[in-house]
């Protein structure tokens, strides 16, 4: 039996990504969305949704530039402050320990510890109420070598990303394999 | 040390969702959806990308309505299925055993075995190359009595849904609680 929750947000499961920007002095500023997916394979795009008050959001809109960091689990602390702390009043990589990489192709810095990168250029706005949609045509995805497999995949066990739980606020990890697109459906009873 | 992988689509990680349509003859249709996200908190909204092959996508257009049903992990197989065959050929709530569900809030059916749905109305269109970007606004989300703690918030270790590897093509359930949002911090080292 199922029950109404009424309009709400409660999308599962959402991710847990790190926007990276400059702002108008060339500080390179860090924060946690939940909000965004994937939305175009060619030309390869990606969604993020900032509120327009945050620091982040005005920095994308000058640069038209901005990348997506994929914290792996043990980083799940520097996420979290990402995501409470404002670059506007705080250095925020600075505090979290991180270092922010200069993209070469965007102008955008990313976080460097993390396993995957993807810089993006502006590319779609759309102001949706509350949260303003970004759309970055995804320029280069970069990703530590030691998260490839051996046909130079990423392999999302290797990642380790982080998943949200907007309901409780919750950090969860990912779990086992339980399918193969293209196996899966021989399990239908 | 970061290995380009050029432009792509490597967004970790993906959800599994099922995008709930009617067709031109109110035939019920689902179609398995990797791209997409939450994009907005109030008015609460969602987007789900589709390619315009799809008969979904014209379907979207045409009723300017969708569904976003979570499968659980044991729905792997009938997810799989649902991203593999088309409702222009095929009764692919019928094949994969699924009830539709009409929906009294907006024009189109929802998955009835799955444990949480959000209802939605088609308030943004973004045409971005290879795939439509369709946001919709979430009018109402339902979900299983099972999955509600003792808040009434949905727990996403209940719902138990699925996350998708894009370089590997694998379906992957989701992980232990590794953190909460604001305790998360503390272990900043």
């Amino acid at each position: 039996m199922k029950k109404s929750l009424g309009p709400n947000m409660l999308v599962y499961p959402a991710p847990i990504w790190v926007v990276g920007t400059y702002d108008a002095d060339d500080k390179p500023n860090a924060m946690l969305a939940a909000c965004g997916g994937a939305c175009c394979m060619q030309p390869p795009c990606i969604s993020v949704a900032l509120r327009p008050a945050t620091y982040s959001h005005e920095a994308i809109v000058a640069r038209r530039a901005f990348t997506v960091s994929v914290p792996s689990e043990k980083f799940v602390a520097q996420a979290d402050y990402l995501g409470r702390a404002s670059g506007r009043k705080e250095d925020k990589f600075t505090v979290a320990g991180l270092t922010p990489v200069r993209s070469e192709l965007v102008d955008a810095p990313y976080v460097g510890e993390f396993p995957l990168v993807m810089e993006c250029r502006l590319v779609h706005t759309a102001e949706l109420g509350m949260h303003t949609l970004f759309v970055g045509e995804i320029v280069d995805v970069k990703a530590e070598e030691s998260v490839l497999n051996e046909s130079g995949s990423p392999d999302m066990t290797e990642i380790a990303p982080l998943v949200y739980d907007i309901g409780t606020r919750k950090y969860l990890g990912i779990g086992d394999v339980v399918g193969r697109r293209g196996d899966a459906s021989a399990k239908i009873v």
